[in-house]
């Protein structure tokens, strides 16, 4: 395609909106235009962009045994008020009536839907299993649509559901799956972790998320290195020292309450009285179906609220932000808590995180305002009741399978594999008959892949200050041709010349034709994201080469003009395949 | 695909809704499911189906320069307030509000958008022309969805957008965007007329539908065979022949009034007084801004008010179901009226088709209850003020260019081209500046093709009461290899041989693999209608050869073993180009 046949309209400026980087780069990239909150139209290059996830998706998927289908994007209320949903979705359900003033909605995911497809046509085990998925636009009507395609509210997701006869296929579904999902982020040249992650309220007992690594990523996530184990802060487990009280650390000061006027954080409190956070002890009051609970942990850890719901065997907590309960008079102080001169007779229970049990002449609360105690040790101060996994996981900490260092990262949450269970299968009837003529409802798995946000999360991964760097499968063009000088005959006949035999070669290749000078034009290719450029100068020319940039890696070299195009298209060839580094950037 | 890991529920029951093949032929061959009034789930072949018609658009519609673009369904009503059709759209726009009560619509067209989008970033002459278009969901909220998929709410349909600089460039896009459209229809092997259309609500100067041709279409077209010349019936023009008195037609009946009690309309008249319906004159009475219009025209034919108000140049005409006006007193009489004896004074223009020129011995109303004339003929009894050619055109009509007879077609509308000029362009400040720094507005056209809708007229055009027949190139898959008895190892040793050739040679086959009778198979294959089957019974395998069926033929022939894979991956190498029989079926 020639540059100036192109709808191509590149920005000099940032959209004011433009909180991370994709937001910028295609919008100024000439990639997408807003249209309203969370929607937004797409020019060619991300239609091309979008075009070539969908291919890779589809392919792994229908290679897997999957089979697309493609379900309605209005569907009738009816179906959501059978699985109880209509209900139970907020105002992100964007909801409305046709002109009979019957009740639909613009579906933000298809499970009720294709529940009732299935059970239509499929009522005997010899029909399954049945792997059903779309590549559809959804609505969500998010409160805060934000950063470009990374929180829109249109967008285009590929939904698949599994239909097995129990739990044991339904796994090997489940696994299928998640080795398809391995095979599609690899094909697309994306660095990604699967992740284990909490099922939450979707339901269903496993879940994975595949999280495309990026700085800007909303998303937390430990890494072992060592045996692979890769979960979310909040899930991931710590390996565990024996709880032994021996294993306790002594220190040697002798305690003392303090006045601390004023200082109720963490932060305020170490630096008042010129401690490390690590030397403070936090105490956070839970309420729970479970009763009153005081959680402690090392002041520069953070508490996971998943850890101490699972440890408490409860329903719900909720962080408690008034110290009044249990009996009239008797009170603690916000900022001020802490497990030492506890009033007695309190109905609370205190849990500790493993991390307070190395802790030595510590500060804690002094259980009155504007008090807290120095020099606290464990043992002679302050028996640990009971002591857990209960902090949100960082780097360095030890993995919970192996014990190896965990590694950090940010990610993009960009699929997500669920086993459903019977969660939607039951309430809503998808049954079948086994051999012996018993009914049994279907076992469902659920898998979704957001479309338009791996063109995002690509972006975020592979970018520089001048603008994306495509890894070549997901590039709407592969290669620019950057001919400098349009009036020069002789150079335009090489530049079309390489062009032409690129085009040939099947490399899709975009010859910048325009009248522009060459600062504009490298601008506009480094901009847009060619993984590789061929510059074509009057210097050159003499010289009989011309220059090749790679995007990624920002190598240059000089290949002479007869092999060039030769030597591109056998790079874009090996670059199609996608890579998968496996190493954080 | 084996046939055993498809999901292709077929069934024996039509749907009872069902009107027309295509929708009863979807239903049964487990194409589609319905969710709702109009709108439906595609299951696995249809989605086939739809990738093929859609691979095709986008390639033709690339090849002739424009580019795929993806708009939002949700759209703000902002954009359509611009242009004055959030006001002036129907019910059928389905209409809604965002959480934060915001108005939206759900997109059944998009010219707001595009013409939104483009005046954004398109300011120059040098950056046109432009012609984007897009594959993308609608939704339209019909009164009365009907027929399945031919006249559904949710579709998919393809619709473009050019932007040129003024009438001439927009001229040749029209043209090029005509040319593509024959490529497209011609690919998808179907058969099919371009007709010139109505421009009618939507604007514009120059139009023309693709009308698929099947008996069981809505649209009434005529097409010359000699000069090609081709227009839905209400606006084919038809040859006149010179309009002089001398050749009027005379009869030697002489005329009287005669009693037709209740006798009101033409066929009741013809019977009661035993003549034909072409010797019966029909007079119609119309209101309109130009008067009241009593129109004539031969018993046998139809009045067409679009050439009618093009006579009067009214801009609206309409059936006057009444006597009643003029004088006081004075009255015609529905069922009875002509143009003979008509009360005299009365303020009406009389009007009379050419046909009527030819009429002679004729019977027409008395204009008195229960009365009508006999024997009626031109000169004598009645004075033709004005004749025109104001019918609607038939199979043998002379066609208006050429003169040959016309010959007559139903179709189905899968496809529309339309000159636009600045009606968006104008009011939404769609400019671009000139060489000279002149502000001008872009010059448009549009151009749409129902995706969903070809996929039901090409049933419509191609089956038999057995079931569809698919045209190679829309095939959800190119053969079926029916392996009847699949407990014979030898027999499906050969089958899976066939099938495997079949698919190293990139023909989409399937094998019926399962455990169903040979007439079970032979059913299914022929309702879902691969185009070729490959039979392979016990007898053949004896003599050595397997008994291929051509579906839309219905020719059969034996073919050996050994080389019936490459028999057939010929033939369906040759269909895949798409045919246009150009002739009627």
């Amino acid at each position: 395609m020639k540059f100036s046949n192109l709808h191509l309209p590149t920005l000099k400026e940032a959209p004011k909106d433009a909180e991370i980087p994709s937001h910028e780069l295609l919008v100024r990239g000439g990639y997408i235009r807003k249209e309203a909150a969370g929607v937004y139209s797409y020019l060619p290059l991300a239609v091309r962009v979008i075009r070539k996830i969908e291919d890779i998706i589809a392919e792994e998927m229908d290679a897997a045994g999957a089979q697309q289908v493609l379900l309605p994007t209005v569907q009738p209320a009816e179906r959501w008020q059978e699985s109880g949903r209509w209900e139970q979705y907020g105002p992100e359900l964007l909801r409305f009536v046709d002109r009979k003033n019957t009740d639909f909605c613009y579906a933000p995911t298809a499970e009720e839907l294709i529940v009732s497809l299935v059970r239509r046509d499929v009522q005997s085990y010899r029909q399954l299993p049945v792997n059903l998925y779309q590549i559809q636009t959804k609505f969500r009507d998010e409160l805060r649509p934000r950063a470009g395609l990374m929180r829109g509210r249109e967008f285009i997701m590929k939904d698949a559901y599994s239909f097995d006869v129990d739990d044991e296929a339904a796994g090997k579904t489940y696994d299928a799956m998640f080795t398809a999902y391995q095979r599609i982020f690899e094909r697309c040249g994306l660095d990604y972790r699967p992740v284990e992650a909490d099922t939450g309220a979707i339901g269903g007992s496993r879940s994975h998320e595949f999280q495309v690594l990026a700085e800007t990523g909303e998303d937390r996530i430990v890494s072992c290195p060592s045996c692979g184990y890769t979960a979310n802060v909040e899930k991931a487990e710590l390996k565990r020292s024996t709880a032994n009280p021996a294993l306790e650390a002594q220190g040697e000061a002798s305690s003392a309450l303090v006045d601390t006027p004023g200082q109720k954080t963490i932060e305020d409190v170490a630096s008042f009285l010129k401690v490390k956070k690590k030397q403070v002890l936090k105490a956070i009051l839970f309420d729970s179906d479970k009763g009153v609970v005081m959680a402690l942990i090392r002041g520069d850890h953070e508490l996971n609220e998943f850890k101490l719901k699972s440890v408490l065997d409860a329903e719900w907590v909720e962080l408690k932000t008034d110290g009044d309960f249990g009996p009239e008079g008797t009170r603690l102080f916000p900022g001020y808590m802490g497990p030492v001169g506890l009033p007695t007779g309190l109905p609370i229970r205190v849990v500790a995180d493993d991390s307070v049990r190395g802790m030595a002449d510590f500060v804690c609360g002094g259980n009155a305002p504007d008090k807290h105690y120095t020099g606290v040790n464990l043992g002679r101060d302050l028996a640990l009741q009971e002591t857990h996994d209960l902090r949100v996981a960082k780097n360095s900490d030890p993995c919970g399978r192996c014990g190896s260092k965990f590694r950090f990262f940010r990610g993009i949450e960009v699929g997500h594999v669920f086993f459903l269970g019977t969660k939607y299968s039951a309430p809503m009837n998808c049954t079948y008959l086994d051999q012996d003529g018993q009914t049994h409802p279907m076992v469902m798995g659920c898998y979704g892949i957001g479309v338009t946000r791996i063109m995002a999360a690509a972006i975020e991964q592979n970018h520089d200050q001048h603008g994306i760097q495509w890894p070549v499968p997901l590039a709407p063009y592969e290669v620019a041709v950057l001919a400098l000088g349009i009036d020069n005959d002789e150079l335009m006949g090489h530049a079309t010349a390489i062009y032409d035999s690129l085009r040939k070669a099947g490399v899709e290749v975009v010859l910048d034709d325009r009248d522009v000078r060459p600062g504009g034009k490298f601008k506009d290719a480094d901009l847009i994201g060619f993984p590789y450029q061929i510059v074509l100068g009057q210097r050159g020319l003499k010289e009989g080469v011309a220059e090749v940039k790679c995007r990624m890696s920002g190598e240059r070299s000089s290949v002479s003009l007869e092999t060039v195009a030769a030597h591109i298209a056998e790079q874009v060839q090996t670059g199609r395949h996608g890579i998968s580094t496996q190493e954080n950037k």
